[in-house]
């Protein structure tokens, strides 16, 4: 998966906007809901009929969490909205997959957009998934594209806390679950730090081969592409400290301070990976120098010995009638005698030279 | 088409401010004008036939859009200025198509102007078409330099809608047209996208050629070109949504907000794009490299295999006397023992400096 | 000219701040003051004889412009200094032409400096030209360098103009000639950009040599310096319109922020041109890579050829008593056929590796 | 030790917020703690028991001053927390030495935490160490990673100071203790300074070899993490200047605005060497090419030397019947003049290309 | 002379804040001091003797100039300290010469510091010296490192003034003394300028060697070193010019702010020879390239005109029984045509190829 999705940018182009249809790259993810719902007195987990169902969950003063897996499903997000009077262009946004982070304040709730970020596998490469969130006075709303655990620590915390957390109203949820998916990134950055390293030892032991460039290459693409949606969100929760919403309680500030100096904390990480390797590109091409200025050598030497010599042969092997040395009886012997000390002396010379 | 028209820029120089003169390249489009009006009750598309025919419009209280395409008539320009009490310098920009994305208000009207882009073609090349827009009251004039679709989806809108769009009025109209151009651009990306995936592929399968080297250059050259345009659409957005004219709506303004956050994606897709395209360079660089690379390792194996035994040969070519060697029954089947097994050593000896 | 005069920029280091003396590289230039007066009811021409002539237009309620080409003549500039009040410092910076873009409110005028750029010939070198502009309430000096031609059309129309322009005060004046002088900018840059199409051509057609680098490095060096002189042009106007002296009119400075508006495009225009350029540096070095590689390729070609067969005349060139192939009668037309076709296969081998 | 601590920094991914573990790379130090109180009247160094001990100094008066070295004892971090009113997520960045520099405004308390810095061996490798404090009205915690030096020139000015030092509050403490990690940074740009110095004979010198290269990316590296930890250093002092606690006298902040031009000064320095490390690389990369360059000389010169004399070696090697100067006498010696001279010959156009 | 003082930067590093010890390089320059009073009334210059003799100075109503060269002798720093009331962390700042320029208002006095710089020779190496200015209401302290010429324009003008200038207070001799130092600063980049263009004139004409890459590379530090000194002057002026002190008059400001227009232009001089020098490493490392090629191209043409040619001598010097050639007459002539005209159809094809 690339970081800049291919032939999917441009889908909605010419539909008047407002118009509800999922853009992004996973269309097959069939679409779940879940609900869970607590407060002080304990958690339920009822399970998900229809949206109607949702509606008493919103003035019920225990906190409700619906998690919708998949986007394929256009509908149900647009009973959602109906149901609870998010805006139309909210709508669009969770469902064009394409958003860069960024959060709005609404006149009943909050909107918050962002990615999350998976290392793939072994060699670096990201899966990304938008996830969105609209947070009401006693109802979140979280929209992934894809299923999988990134909410785990969230639903454990639920599950197995007694009083504290469940005491805390919709902020304390959002703000463990921008945590979840913030600390995911960590993650990611080892990854990053790992096949950064194994990049390095390649480029030192063995032979720098196109492959490693293109390592390289491919890196700096998903590092850029990593950048590009992890630095706006230290922006992203500025606006919701600033913002005067009631929904979001002033106790909850350090703790949303805490996820912005997090988020810092990897944009940082991600610069100083970027720069690092861009420095290993340097390396690499000073590497092919190098190698090349070793071959040059090689032929140098080899050139430099035996071509003089060849020419001593050459010399001897004319036909001239009158050529005195050629009776000379000690001059093949000490022919052999130059050519064994005209290398050695070359050698000699090649070493102070510092080429051997 | 170059991002830089050659010969134009100073084209007006010399003139007296406020001149009105057509400066661009596109001359040879007929001006033609469309209007369409249209408000709650229905549209309508009355053929233009002067300009003063529009002057009704004004304070119809319906929705009036004057579409002008093409701008060599300047007298079309004129009048309507005259009409409409547009400012001279206003009157010039919208003529002068090498204007810069910008927004003015003025106390009766707003200004906009800014460049529609479209792909030319397969390889990335882009053409570019400054529209301006005069906002009033009830009247949306556009100005545009050529003839094409770039409006379509909007006018399919008004055409079709029922109701809610044609309710609205001329900054709703305005949000759309903008939509439109901006919406454009991903077209756009999809398509660079397209043509760096090539470029790459090149590199990565055949011969990086100086061909190689050019698209890379005049990509680039494209997305700086692009880039250009593209980037002050954000602060314009921003000027229009603080300005307190009573022309924007309140309501408008969350739509202005959505166009606004896509021209902050087409920005960082550019960008994106232009870092990738600039690693490219790095790789081409990288590949001639490599290749020389490749071409000394064979003239070095060559030479080197051979100049020592010829060498050998040339010792045996030479005619001295007394060579006790010459006589010597196995000296020859010696010699070829010898001319077979140095080439075998050296390549052992270059594959495992990892030559071959 | 270069874009750092040589030998002039510490002139005037140790003497005294305050000291009059023209520092600059045009010397040679004699003094020449013109007198231009108008107002509603028509122009005039006074010849210039004294400076002292120059008081009664102070209150005179027409407008008049004094223009001093050549800076050499001290002594004129002094007397008007005395006559209108002006302060030294300001003196000092008229007199010194190494002044960057500026913008001064005093009390009773306002000083406005900047650079004059002409494209001095075909291959893009630039002539700057100190322009200083006091702006009384009745009269605008301005102190020119050189003697040329950068008024020519403001002056034209103030000859020409019936009504409205003369109707206007001195800050309108200010704005023609502040426009006068960056739409000279276009033409600068239409030279820049075909200068860069020539460097182009060069590097895609012919042999890149060290004068296509030399030029590379020149117009960089002149892009570098332009820009210095153009881009705090911005900040100048925009101080203009900040400030509220009572010499500025209301209905001005749209006027201004239109010249404003051109000097961001020259800034943007030129800021391209050196993306541009720096992009032909690497297209240069790339090309020089190249051809290496092509010199490289032929040299392999030749030497991978001959070399092996020439070894192989060398072991028949021996003089060993025992050889038997040298009686055979079939061997010398065999060789023939190995000189025959190991070329062609050694061709076809570097075709397939596409170095042919 | 990498400026990326490996495999750690995910360490707490899936935990709850809030929960306190001790999380980096330096777990086997054991955790001691010392007290130091003191205040006009002298100063003392009670033994540390247990953490309740501690709770008396907080109205005492005095100032008392706690140093926790080593973090693997979380027990006792906690009981601090607990006893002192420290919130939970502060307690969690003491212990997480992750944490980039920064300030925080607690109501009863402020929180520090930076990094302590040393170079750990002549090569310019750096020891990270993460220092935190805790501010309150008469107790100063501090807390750090390992047990080293840093702080006795603060608790040797403390143990000898009569008077003044003894007289001045917590915020002076917490000066002072700042200004001892702060200035322990010039001894590092010490150490870097003498590797650049190293580099650099290194490269004029001998052989620019691939270790001199590993041994810049590298310094790059440290540089670059260093950059990291120093650069907030300004803002958080700035933050400590602009709040309005009463915990910071104004007194203190003449000298708390000297640690901020310490830090500028160190972070002026950093950019310095990077700019020259970054100068080193590309004197290494041209100290490669010229090296090529002088290989290529030297095989250009044999080559052209002897490959054309070995060729009329060749002609008068041929066996042809009728080659009438193989009967010339004076032919040999003739060959003999050619070979004597033309080296000659070619020597001297080599020394006029400035070859040799 | 380097702009990092090495050895010297961490001296003060475990010393208690306040610690008066000169810590710089310049330690052997002996301590003068030199005293100038002046007034409307004229001017004086009383031996030094002591600092108490300085006392009546400071009710005296006149301006008073005191000097002091070499900062060795510690004790008289001190005790104008204790005599005037001046912070001990400002004389510490005095007296450590690794300041970067800057600029604080204290409640009875003003403290300036910033570095002089003197081209140090022909070859643009620096000379920097740390100048302290402690202005009060009617004296001006300044210390400076060495002993020098930097101040002779400003004694010069006191001595010789008649009026106007000993009318000002201390603010103007203040402006008087930044405005020498920063005119220095022209000198130094007329040095700048000359060794640049000497550069490039060595680049152009003869062969690029490893000094060249020196010299760029040295200059390069030397430029960032000199950049670094003065960029924080606009800055200091700046708060000066805000600062509320009754310290400097309000007709003060405009000289500032002419010494603050120098500094920027200063800057800005060094900018643009730091992108000139940039841009000649460029010219430098293609000329390297350009030069490989060329050395290329002589052995390139050299093989490939002789070795075929040896070949086929290699061919006729075989010594098979049956070579039908070597009977005919005209072969050998026909040989010497063949060896003839092969070099001119190289090096004919050699010269299409542009390689000659």
């Amino acid at each position: 998966m690339k970081p800049v999705a291919r032939g999917y940018a441009s889908d909605k182009t010419g539909l008047p906007p407002g118009s509800l249809v999922h853009v992004g790259q996973v269309r097959e993810t069939e679409t779940t809901v879940s609900v869970i719902d607590y407060s002080r007195d304990g958690f339920a987990e009822p399970g998900f009929t229809s949206v109607d169902q949702l509606l008493p969950f919103r003035d019920s003063g225990t906190v409700t969490w619906v998690i919708v897996e998949g986007l394929a499903d256009v509908e149900t997000v647009k009973q959602i909205g109906a149901l609870f009077g998010i805006h139309q262009l909210v709508l669009e946004d969770i469902l064009n997959t394409h958003q860069r982070p960024k959060f709005e304040e609404h006149d009943d709730y909050l909107y918050i957009v962002l990615k999350g970020m998976l290392a793939a596998n072994q060699e670096f490469s990201v899966d990304y998934e938008q996830i969105s969130l609209l947070v009401l006075e006693n109802i979140v709303f979280t929209f992934k594209e894809k299923r999988d655990d990134l909410f785990r620590p969230v639903l454990q915390r639920i599950r197995t806390s007694r009083g504290r957390f469940l005491d805390l109203g919709t902020d304390f949820l959002t703000y463990s679950i921008l945590d979840a998916i913030i600390d995911q990134n960590f993650v990611l950055i080892d990854a990053l730090d790992e096949t950064i390293t194994a990049i390095e030892e390649d480029l030192l032991a063995g032979e720098p081969g196109s492959e490693t460039l293109n390592t390289i290459q491919r890196v700096k693409r998903e590092i850029v592409g990593v950048r590009r949606y992890v630095s706006p969100i230290r922006d992203l929760i500025n606006e919701m400290l600033r913002c005067e919403s009631g929904l979001i309680d002033e106790r909850t500030q350090i703790y949303l301070r805490d996820v912005s100096d997090h988020a810092t904390r990897v944009v940082e990480s991600i610069e100083l990976h970027r720069d690092i390797i861009s420095g290993l590109l340097d390396i690499y091409i000073s590497s092919v120098s190098n190698k090349m200025n070793e071959v040059m050598k090689v032929l140098t030497i080899f050139a430099s010995i035996f071509i003089p010599m060849t020419f001593l042969t050459g010399i001897y092997g004319m036909n001239f009638e009158y050529m005195p040395e050629l009776k000379m009886r000690w001059m093949y012997p000490a022919m052999w005698v130059i050519f064994l000390t005209t290398p050695t002396v070359l050698l000699l010379y090649f070493r102070r030279k510092k080429w051997l």
